[in-house]
């Protein structure tokens, strides 16, 4: 069944007969498959009407949309982020609730997170919950659902999963974790359904910076879930130590406190200042030319470039797309990024274009959401034992 | 017709059952696809005998080693490579040809190998081909089948596939070009079967360097052809000028004529002796503990680790395989880029085994004979016209 749906998702509404061509079945096995997915209420058959379209349009199967939610969060050291997303890949939900340094606390923090996702389970009423996908600002062992290390939040082997889980007993669907990077990677391809665009780099940017990576469609996820650890990339062999034992760390020239601490100090109230007003602050001064954080941006993006030509090199990525606090300045960084790609390429068709996000912070907790439906995609005979009894 | 190809070529000789759990068709969409393989001179059925097993064997299917060929060629500025591999994965045929520099004009070149191909076509009888990959040494364009620049050839956008079309009027069947790093990797890939890695990337040392990315058991090509270009990472900004253009590029620090720039030169022998022996002789040096082979190593080496350390950040693979003349120095050269990645690592689980090549140079050849077979694994169909008449 999940070949029809996956077809649904990537195509739109098809016949039966569109169906049968699209996914190689015979038109019989697509009467049978189509028949299960209207009973997990997972589609719908009828006359959809189309603008514009003249003729009889035939019986459609389509997607519904309101049988079975996906719901992402990331945890970050400022902020808790949830999205819900339908079985279409539309945002039914985005809360964001800020969170403060006394709340890091592994218990205090979970029951915050608990008691969003408990909001969501109440308004679902009948509405199925493929599965929860949680990104926190850390290292992940994804065997045993533990976060080894997010220094952020001061956590050290946390297990995760299993807190929540105790947190919520009421919730029967699985519990994954899973990289931020790689996760915004995921949304950022999904805004793209229907492009061209099949190999794209998410390049995230914050204290720490991460890639998440997709190649021909597909995730990149590495042999043990840790590709695009590209922040911890040798820069300079003889550069500043890093947190993580190393010395010249991509993110010690491009990441968010390095880039602040490339600006003046001549402005006590910036750093009292919550984090997004200080960096809408500086964006302003940014499009009105302030000299200082021209200068500023200047000298990180020299670095960003140096930092993403060696992933160009290793991935012909036909398409970075930055993140996190790149995104504020992308005015300046992406005609400076895109040319300096250009000049590198060794062939016409090498060039990597480069654009900023479009989501904002909820990235990444938009595709955990998705990632959480990608579990009824493969297999919607999951959804067998959690229907309403209707 | 496709999928059960491909599980046969995974999984080894299935019944009709298993076959039907396996794909997850019906039994009888598994009886007419059958028919139709075995009609194709794909697949053959009947009572296999297996050591050691008792009981009734039943009818099982197995692939048809004799039915299709797959025909590799490596074109390197020394010699010419041409490697033949059957449906099962056999390797039928290798024939190495040496190349003189007065061979390298585009004519005499496709000469040599069009005479080479030719041989095989003669041999093949009824067995079908089912396509030729051919691995220039130099940068593709796909679109025109045209190689753009060769320098150790001295070629600048030669129409190769036109020009071998047109040496071998009697070949039917498509000819494609591929990077010899991407066929190496997957030839590396394909020896690996059956086991758990399904993440390598796959390093050829050679004057270039370039690497081949297998992630989640899928060659990662980039969009445009152009990933694992990593011997034009750079390394360091003020580094030595490249001929690429730019400064600093990892193959200046560990291409094959910079190790050879790192030994001494009082043995005025060693110039003028074919690379393959100066490289046996430089291996014997090294196995005999000779200090100046050791020391160039030793520098070498330490150039390796930077770069295959930013590889690994990007692409967490499980396995480094070294190829080209990596190969020649295994036993110094493994333990050190081991050792000094597994120091690297993040997580206990992220750590990336290194091996050497067991396929010596014919990786390139052997990767193209597999990738031409992928047609035919892909579509069987297309073999429909190309049937003998038996």
């Amino acid at each position: 069944m999940g070949v029809i749906l996956r077809h649904l998702r990537d195509q739109g509404p098809q016949s039966r007969a569109q169906l049968a061509t699209g996914t190689g079945l015979s038109k019989a096995a697509i009467t049978s498959l189509v028949s299960a997915l209207v009973e997990l209420h997972l589609v719908r058959e009828g006359n959809v009407d189309r603008q514009g379209r003249v003729g009889r349009p035939g019986t459609e199967v389509t997607l519904r949309g309101d049988s079975v939610w996906g719901i992402g969060l990331e945890i970050n050291a400022d902020y808790l982020l949830l999205s819900v997303t339908d079985l279409t890949g539309a945002v039914i939900r985005e809360v964001t609730e800020s969170l403060s340094p006394e709340e890091h606390a592994p218990d205090t923090l979970i029951d915050r997170a608990a008691a969003m996702i408990r909001t969501v389970l109440a308004d679902a009423e009948d509405t199925i919950i493929g599965a929860i996908t949680v990104a926190p600002p850390g290292v992940i062992d994804y065997q045993s659902g533990l976060v080894r290390f997010a220094p952020n939040l001061g956590w050290r082997a946390v297990p995760l999963v299993s807190l929540l889980e105790e947190a919520l007993p009421e919730v029967l669907v699985p519990i994954y974790l899973e990289n931020d990077a790689k996760l915004s990677a995921l949304a950022a391809f999904n805004v793209l359904q229907g492009s061209d665009v099949h190999d794209l780099v998410y390049v995230a940017g914050d204290v720490g910076v991460g890639a998440g990576i997709i190649a021909d469609g597909q995730l990149v996820r590495g042999w043990s879930g840790f590709s695009g650890e590209v922040g911890h990339m040798l820069l300079d062999a003889n550069g500043p130590a890093c947190a993580c034992g190393r010395r010249g760390c991509f993110e010690l020239y491009v990441g968010l406190r390095s880039f602040l601490a490339l600006l003046p100090r001549d402005d006590p109230d910036d750093a009292a200042m919550a984090l997004a007003d200080r960096l809408e602050e500086l964006r302003r001064r940014m499009l009105a030319g302030d000299e200082a954080v021209l200068r500023a941006l200047d000298v990180m993006t020299g670095h960003l470039v140096r930092g993403m030509s060696l992933i160009v090199d290793v991935l012909n990525p036909q398409l970075i797309v930055l993140g996190g606090y790149f995104g504020y300045f992308a005015e300046h960084i992406v005609p400076v990024l895109s040319a300096a790609l250009e000049k590198r390429q060794m062939a016409d068709s090498s060039h990597a274009d480069v654009e900023s996000s479009s989501m904002g912070i909820a990235a990444a907790a938009r595709g955990g959401a998705q990632m959480s439906l990608e579990r009824v995609f493969m297999d919607p005979s999951v959804l067998g034992g959690l229907l309403p009894s209707t």
